[in-house]
């Protein structure tokens, strides 16, 4: 060989080396085994999969919604009972499903304090003979079957839970809605209130305050009864309404839980089990001090019209026919002798019993201690097709289309799931409360949101606009459209008319547009989330065009008429509005769970807190706050708010940037979705409410003032006005102040 | 070219080009721009450099050490004065040097509530005529000058901090420590204390508890001395003292805030800002209600061995060199006329005063919203060489030595370090506990641990092991080595004499090997952060050889004598004790900082857990309970530890796991590095201790109780002993069992 041939073959070797090299270097992607870039460097910067989730919202059937929906209010299912018992091992059977199942479940057990009546003695109203025993006429013992799949042996009788037992006589007296300003009036006419009974129409302030108020003027007993001018749009015969309408029929009751608390209330704070301290009942507060007992319009009606005494006042007049007189006592000419007596009989028994939450979980693959929770109750107090089986028949199509994407591999969430099936919640949200108080810790480090679906529609066709959905969120998720809606931000009408026990549907605050973020109340189990955990919560559902009607709620709402039939014939005949609630949820759920930076767009509280702001920075109220020195024009408040929203900017361009970067650093994504997820948790202050068992969130938390600012500035002022204890609304702008610097700070760049 | 050689030169050529794609791919690592993996996969999981660490500890130098001390104790810098205020300007000059400053600095202001006596009319404790002005005896104003480095216009004369004005007149008696047993043993004796003054010795009790308790039985003013033998070893000649050793001078007094509670009494749970909200100076809690005065022992010997009436018992009597007898009044033939009155004269005034935290930042390069905190006050009463300067030397060298390393380039931690200077701690811990209360979300949410290092070494050299490093950490840092002891895991033998104006170093349980966790008190800047926090803390400091003295602390503390001279012949000659501390809290801040997986053993919790378990599951604690249906033998507190036993051997294996693992993920590392520093706040409970500011800490919060078991716990048992109460017993029983079993959710898999 020459050297030439050796040269060129050296040369042509060295060239093939080279390019071996660089083909090694370059072409190959290094593997996860061995040497090289470990695998996790390509999953872990992963984002949402738009078209997965695409191909959920095509799963999502309203045949299935219809169906699970059937099955859930096939029989009554009041917490811990029978029908409650079987719908437990429903939700475990699918949940465990090996083709739509979940990764794992549990069965979380509380003993729960809960009231029940007597099936031996029925509860009842009666008019009788004054000193004598005979009744000449007696209420309902229950709503009238107006439809087959409304009959069952375990259909509960109306109730006012936890209401005392006994059986008070005395004059009827007609109270309005039992606000203490109703009872005021009366008092105020003249009547001698001590001993009487009184019958209040629901709405205006919560269950149990009718009695409680009512005790504090010396009535003796409180009956409580649903007017047709609250609930039926004014219709009140069996001709116009179910099954012949959505409207409530003359013997509809609405039970309900009479407490002005949340979470068992034998253990506030601590959950539910056998070891736990339990209070003395003597010891519960804002439950009726005093026998209450619920009765259908067309028992009231012939209560109401037969009453003595001043006619009563134009707002207290309502559509049972007649002029409202306010008693005390029956007129000369009417159904009872003007002497009679009515006495209320009330047998109510209190119990602790074992009552269940279902959970389900799907790990999560990059972050599974992230945790996005979806829940609902799963106990009604008869039926409950709507309340709550309407938005459980949603969670199970949403299980069902995830669990089943899960099982054939093609899909698992960058966070942790967890959905929850609460216990007792209308008993006062006993279940969701309890899981948050033994939990407490890992959820308030953890959870990302919480996703409520309770009752996922509130109105029938005519009444609900097409494209509304009820607002929202603690922290709006960022604007995407969803099913045929436009989710929170912005939310095109939104009104809070979700019924609660606690405090009540009507003293909930209507929002108004342009709103970005709503105030949830305590009317369902984010309550705890919200409120106690500092967690961003929010509430799905259709509601009402308050333009087509005036019902408090949808009108069989907790009677014994919220059926299937009720639910197929007229809340949603075709189950296309819950197929869109659940598209709409399942979208919150997987954007949450999946989506690289969480999807929560944190400038909107700046809007809210301008907005609360205003209401204290003119008027009367700013004209108050100086003249006893607690100036608001030059005050830190502003400027702590000026700092958040200048700050919330910075976070949102900061967010922007890392978004562009072609693969950012695990940790510098997790960094800022903990700010995010802890922005909530900065606005909480355990100190801020002493005397309002778990309401520790500054912005959101309950008020009793009608005032539109941060609420517990607003009830200190309205102390004030009163006592001129001014020292307190300067302690809640401290407060405020506080947890504004607090969520600026958290949102701040970090270091 | 024969077929052959064509075919070997392409076998060659294949060979070398698999050889070069093999290099190329395996060889070379994969840049970090461009293609391939991106640049954070090398940084990401990079973990403590040793060698890096061995190069901080080489550089701390003892000399730097003393000078730094000479610079901070040249003259008095009691809070808010002109020498604190000078420190502020050396602190911000050192931190923001060009060549060893950190990132950035701040400097946070507070309007603290302060209490000073007055310059123009000094406090005294005298003894005159009946009835008249003459004074016959006057206490001295200050220390006598013994060194010449002690003489300073600035030196405050002693006084009670927060002890009221007032001029009580009466006659003198002794109650020993000033408990309220003590005052108890007085009445028993029939004696009548109403309007008397007491003399009491430090010890026993928290400084203002001595007047607290005085009150409740009448007494109208309190003086308050130190006994030789409680801080002498009983020498109480000059010729045995300093100058000429380390023990306390006949006039030496020990200053001290008078309060229960810590943080700006004005200001509760709000940093004292200048629009926060302060409650009425009536209704603070825990100061003396009475006027109140130290003195020194030479003074107090000339009221003590003059005083008449019973001989105190032999547990009262002190190293005074003459029998102590209780009063009232004085003896006759004694220094006075038995008929003489003692005069309290308090000029103290109250006043909010501006004090700053001089904060320090180094940015961490991969967990940037991570913190590992530092701190120690600034203030001290007088000259405070070793209070608290010997810790704020340390801290300038470690400060100086990271500063250089960053600079140069060398190093950046892998979590953020936050440095603090505190302001007024010695009024009540003021500037950590509004620090905390500003910043509360935030510092919860991402603080890793807080390092104190107050006073650096309690000490003189025959008095402490040399090996002896003081006990330490809420979670102990796993064992290693550092400067020439072992820290924390196991300590070889640890007291628990830290001094505290609350509740007073007495109080403070001794700890005994084997112990793995030590119970910190409130006694210096880290109690907010780990009782209102939940923050892991630690206190390092060489302290004492209980064999060798009996000192309650070292004998200078808190009076004028605490100077350089004082530090440099007597507590640590050659400063080589605190380079053991700079060294060994330098190296814990850097493992803190910089290991990947935190080097934080959360197994010894469980061993603290059956310790305290043990308490109450035996003797008479045991038999109380059953008795009163308490039952603890089949118990759910011995199941919840059981648990989180088992839970935390589980997680010890899984981060073995994790650690063997080649390039494990950026965030299943943050996972478990969450559920470590999460795991102390899972023992908070903020509505464990109603009555008691900022404690909230299930395990370490304070009690009045001296049963060893959990603290709230304890107390109830002492107090059902009493009042019946079994009730709050079950309570707190409930709440232990929950933040156990919270503890051990924290720590169990996720998901």
């Amino acid at each position: 060989m020459s050297w030439l041939k050796i040269l060129g073959a050296v040369i042509v070797g060295a060239l093939l080396l080279t390019v071996g090299i660089l083909l090694g270097h370059f072409a190959i992607p290094k593997g996860g085994n061995g040497s090289g870039a470990p695998s996790w460097v390509q999953t872990v910067g992963r984002d949402l999969n738009e078209s997965l989730l695409q191909s959920f919202m095509d799963q999502v059937e309203s045949e299935k919604i219809r169906e699970n929906l059937k099955a859930l209010a096939s029989q009554p299912h009041m917490a811990t009972t029978k029908g409650d018992e079987e719908l437990v091992k429903l939700l475990l059977r699918r949940w465990q499903d090996p083709q739509i199942g979940l990764d794992s479940t549990s069965e979380d057990v509380y003993g729960a304090f809960l009231s029940f009546p007597d099936p031996q003695r029925p509860n009842s109203v009666a008019v009788g003979v004054p000193g004598g025993g005979i009744k000449i006429f007696t209420t309902r013992r229950s709503e009238k079957n107006v439809t087959a799949d409304q009959a069952h042996a375990d259909v509960v009788q109306p109730y006012a839970a936890y209401a005392p037992p006994g059986n008070p006589r005395g004059r009827l007296i007609y109270a309005n809605q039992g606000k203490r300003s109703d009872y005021q009036e009366l008092f105020n006419m003249g009547i001698n209130l001590n001993g009487t009974i009184a019958i209040t129409r629901y709405g205006g302030t919560g269950r149990a305050d009718k009695a409680v108020n009512g005790a504090e003027f010396g009535v003796a007993g409180v009956v409580v009864y649903t007017d047709p001018a609250d609930i039926n749009d004014r219709r009140a015969s069996e001709e116009e309404t179910y099954p012949n309408s959505w409207y409530m029929p003359p013997s509809g009751v609405e039970r309900g839980s009479y407490n002005g608390y949340f979470g068992d209330l034998l253990t506030p704070y601590y959950p539910a089990k056998e070891f736990t301290y339990r209070i003395k009942e003597s010891e519960i507060q804002g439950i009726p001090p005093i026998p209450t007992q619920p009765i259908g319009f067309e028992d009231a009606q012939t209560l109401i019209c037969n009453l003595s005494g001043h006619k009563a006042p134009a707002s207290w007049q309502g559509s049972l026919g007649c002029s409202y007189h306010v008693g005390p006592g029956f007129r000369t000419g009417g159904l009872f002798p003007n002497t009679s007596d009515v006495q209320v009989n009330v047998h109510n028994q209190r119990v602790i019993k074992n009552s269940s939450n279902v959970m389900g979980f799907i790990r999560g693959s990059e972050e599974p201690d992230r945790y996005v929770l979806y829940g609902n109750h799963r106990d009604s107090w008869v039926h409950g097709a709507i309340d709550p089986s309407s938005g459980t028949a949603v969670m199970l199509e949403i299980t069902r289309v995830l669990g089943k994407m899960l099982k054939e591999g093609k899909w698992r969430p960058r966070r942790s799931i967890i959905f929850g099936s609460w216990g007792a919640e209308e008993f006062g949200l006993i279940g969701s409360t309890e899981y948050t108080e033994e939990f407490y810790s890992k959820l308030r480090e953890r959870s990302v949101a919480y996703i409520n679906v309770d009752i996922s529609v509130f109105g029938e066709r005519p009444f609900v606009l097409p494209a509304l959905l009820r607002s929202c969120c603690t922290i709006p998720i960022s604007a995407f459209t969803a099913g045929d809606g436009k989710l929170c931000s912005p939310p095109r009408d939104v009104s809070h008319s979700r019924p609660s026990p606690l405090p009540g549907p009507e003293s909930l605050t209507p929002l108004h547009p342009p709103y970005s973020l709503g105030s949830l109340g305590a009317g369902s189990d984010y309550a705890s989330f919200i409120h106690y955990l500092g967690i961003t919560s929010m509430d799905i559902a259709y509601t009402y065009d308050r333009n087509k009607t005036s019902a408090r709620i949808y009108p069989a709402y907790h009677t014994a008429f919220d059926t299937f039939d009720y639910a197929d014939r007229f809340i949603d005949p075709g189950f296309t509005s819950h197929q869109a609630v659940a598209r709409t949820a399942g979208n919150v759920l997987l954007r949450l769970a999946d989506s690289l930076v969480l999807p929560l767009n944190v400038s909107d509280y700046g809007e809210k807190l301008d907005e609360l702001y205003s209401a204290a920075a003119q008027g009367d109220f700013l004209d108050k706050l100086n003249a006893n020195n607690l100036s608001l024009g030059t005050d830190p408040l502003k400027a702590a708010i000026d700092r958040f929203k200048s700050v919330a900017a910075d976070f949102n361009q900061r967010i922007t940037k890392l978004k562009k970067e072609e693969s950012p650093s695990p940790l510098q994504i997790r960094m800022v979705n903990d700010q995010i997820m802890l922005l909530e948790r900065a606005f909480l202050n355990p100190q801020a409410f002493p005397n309002k068992y778990y309401y520790s969130h500054v912005i959101w938390a309950s008020k009793s003032s009608d005032q539109a600012t941060f609420p517990g500035l607003a009830d200190a002022y309205t102390n004030a006005l009163e006592t001129g204890d001014w020292d307190q609304v300067r302690k809640h702008l401290t407060i405020v102040v506080q947890a504004v610097e607090s969520a600026a700070s958290t949102l701040e760049a970090v270091a």
